[in-house]
């Protein structure tokens, strides 16, 4: 990880957008300078540019340049710091450089590496690389690549990395300090050491202040903390996040089953996991995986398919629905105007308590003990809010069409549809949850699937008995 | 801010579980035991569990308790950390709490925190509470929550802590390690100290790694780093988050316009920050404040109402386009079964770009230069997907009502319709920032409310042209 060289990420964040400009500046006047001298002048300027800037704001300016300019500024990327700037990208973004890239360039990328960032890049590097990569490493960085891809995604063992230091618990913390000193640095996030034994079995975590603040001569023993939060490195990563943000972690030991140190996970880690994984989800709400802002059209089409064909799907089968009913829409075309307004507010009711719901499973407050009385209170508000706003459709409905048969029937299917959108938003989230998916993502397709369906069968239903 | 007492956090949060359960048993047999002797027993038994959890685990529990039984725990939670309890719980569970504690109780749980913490509950106090607090505060706390209330919402100055250690840039590094001796421990999160002259103008800063790994002898200027990221406390605490994870800080300077330090912000504010905000974020987007798990159902059916009402008036007004058409509908009732699929597809496909739009203003990868481009390729993407699905759609309905013309009026509509997502999926994420509104809140809201009056104006109004 590269030192800042900034005073003002204001500036900062100004910089990357003015240096943004600067090259679009430069590109464009690029392609109509004929003069070679113009031309490299030109491009030294670029190269100037780029080589002042930390790896993080590179990966910003990529994302944000279109595709061909963007290969153009990468070739001009310093290549020390093109793994760095690989691993900040997006998912999407990183394939673009990647398939820009020969073999020797990428292994020259990825060599300079750790482990653990090796790991991060495998799945979208060719085998080639990967095999010459890992010829070239030391047989502790091989063992730690190995296990950093042996764990899947999303599992503490996938984001740890191996930049622990450990000390032993019956020496002096003078002793300790001289040891540190001939390190030429402590790695990023070190809030605290490791004590272990020979064998490698964490025995406790000195604290980098306690190391600073208690006397030298004092034993590691003597003030290293033995009741420390450790991780296992099959664990889920979203777990770890958890007790990071519950118990103020900057980093944390990762066991194995013998208590032996494998690994270390850090904050920085789960930051960028909490972040991304709140992004998958946003995406993952409307179908779509990582989209490169610039790609093409016919690719961003082909990634929002899924998605469409499903929803597609689900309104056929509600149009099937409305189509039992259309002798009775026929005599009474009212039925018609007023059907999609019984299907939404189910819709948008249902999808207050699936967002309620997903967001307390998230955070484990649902168990078996409060499942039935949650149930319980989103139908009685289904119940109340379905009497409530069901009256004000009535009343509409009756004042619109002089029909007060009618306004009744809406405040039926209203009420009846609330608490089906209260039911199944309350359920769906806990089937999802339990069969193994994520509820923040399937949850309300389910949910509108059923107030569609449910709405119209119920409200076009009420109507042919009561109506026509 | 406490010691972690914990060997491993599945077992801690198995504790949380298990010491749920056990209160729940103890509560229920409680309150049918007469025997004091025995009544005594199981109280001593939860103060004792209580006594011993973390904090963060105290709210946890509390958090997934129902209102009555929340009060009773409440009240056996050791009043040195009442404070750091109130901190953690969400909004919605802290009013709860507050309500049930009077005046003395709340002076004595604030009294015990700091400035910037006693700056975050301020909002919930009763303001006896908070008049007889700040006036037990030392001159310079009381300047510092002055500071910290000064300071909006989700700014730098709301978020940052007061906990920097501070040093002169012309002293040995072994001068500075002897006054850090001298303090009892270093605040959390010290990953480096500030370097300041004597009107606390920021020089630097000096990593505490290369404090212990430099000679002793060193002078601070000389191995301190000049360019540091900065934040003033103006500064929207969104833009903080994003340069804590692009520079993989753990703690950065809050300075004024002079550069005199002020505060600091750290990881562990950032990590609070990025979760809130996120859950704030998913909340709002069915129109939600936080809310309490088990409040009652009139408070929950109230909270619910603002966005029922919005929607509903949005459903009302499609309702009334699709009045406009009733004579077309009466003719060829085929129109009603068909009508919600136009404006359905054309919802999810708009949904998809205000999902890909408010992500790419959040890491604010949208600008002038590349907004036209990208609304023309979301236009042509509708393009793409308008042929592709509308031929789906009008092959469904020819085949389906045997009416050729029928089918491409379904195909014409939402090819139409699916334009109309994308332009106002574009478009409207914009227009919410550049008003200052949260993107992420109000698009979807606005895009359904133009694709389903949009689908049926255009369906209808097509197949009034067309077809009867």
């Amino acid at each position: 990880m590269n030192d800042i060289d900034v005073k003002n990420t204001r500036r900062r964040v100004d910089t990357v957008q003015q240096c943004l400009e600067d090259i679009k500046v430069i590109l464009e006047s690029h392609q109509y300078i004929e003069l070679d001298n113009r031309k490299e002048q030109s491009l030294t300027e670029l190269q100037e540019r780029l080589d002042s800037m930390h790896p993080a704001d590179i990966a910003a300016l990529l994302e944000q340049l279109p595709l061909d300019e963007r290969l153009v500024v990468w070739k001009f990327i310093p290549s020390d710091v093109d793994g760095d700037v690989l691993l900040e990208v997006s998912d999407a973004v990183r394939e673009t450089l990647i398939a820009d890239m020969d073999t020797q360039e990428l292994i020259a990328a990825t060599e300079q590496l750790d482990a653990d960032e090796i790991a991060d890049l495998a799945p979208d590097l060719p085998e080639e690389v990967i095999a010459d990569v890992f010829s070239s490493l030391s047989e502790e960085e091989r063992l730690q690549l190995k296990a950093a891809l042996s764990y899947p995604e999303d599992t503490v063992g996938a984001l740890m990395d191996f930049e622990m230091v450990t000390v032993r618990e019956d020496v002096a913390l003078d002793v300790v300090l001289r040891y540190l000193r001939r390190l030429e640095r402590l790695p990023p996030n070190t809030d605290k050491l490791f004590v272990v034994d020979r064998r490698e079995v964490l025995k406790g975590a000195l604290s980098i202040s306690d190391l600073i603040v208690a006397a030298p001569e004092t034993k590691v023993c003597d003030v290293m903390s033995t009741d420390i939060v450790t991780f296992n490195p099959g664990r889920d990563a979203e777990g770890a996040a958890h007790a990071f943000e519950r118990y103020d972690l900057v980093s944390a030991p990762v066991v194995d089953a013998h208590s032996r140190i494998v690994g270390r996970m850090t904050i920085t880690d789960i930051v960028d996991y909490i972040r991304e994984d709140a992004e998958q989800e946003s995406l993952g709400k409307v179908g779509l995986r990582d989209e490169d802002l610039f790609s093409s059209v016919w690719k961003s089409a082909k990634n929002r398919w899924l998605w469409l064909a499903v929803n597609l799907g689900t309104a056929f089968f509600a149009s099937r629905v409305i189509g039992l009913f259309e002798d009775s829409i026929e005599k009474l075309v009212a039925l018609a105007a007023l059907m999609p307004i019984v299907a939404a507010i189910a819709g948008n009711s249902g999808n207050q308590t699936v967002a309620l719901i997903v967001r307390a499973l998230a955070f484990e407050e649902i168990n078996k003990s409060n499942a039935k009385g949650l149930l319980r209170k989103e139908l009685s508000i289904a119940l109340v809010n379905g009497i409530l706003w069901g009256s004000v459709a009535g009343i509409f409905a009756w004042l619109l069409y002089g029909n007060i048969a009618l306004g009744f029937v809406m405040l039926g299917a209203m009420l009846l549809n609330l608490i089906v959108g209260a039911g199944v938003g309350m359920l769906v989230p806990l089937f999802l949850q339990k069969i193994g998916r994520d509820p923040a993502i399937g949850s309300s397709v389910l949910l509108t699937f059923s107030t569609d369906s449910m709405g119209f069968l119920i409200f076009l239903g009420l109507a042919t008995v009561f109506l026509v």
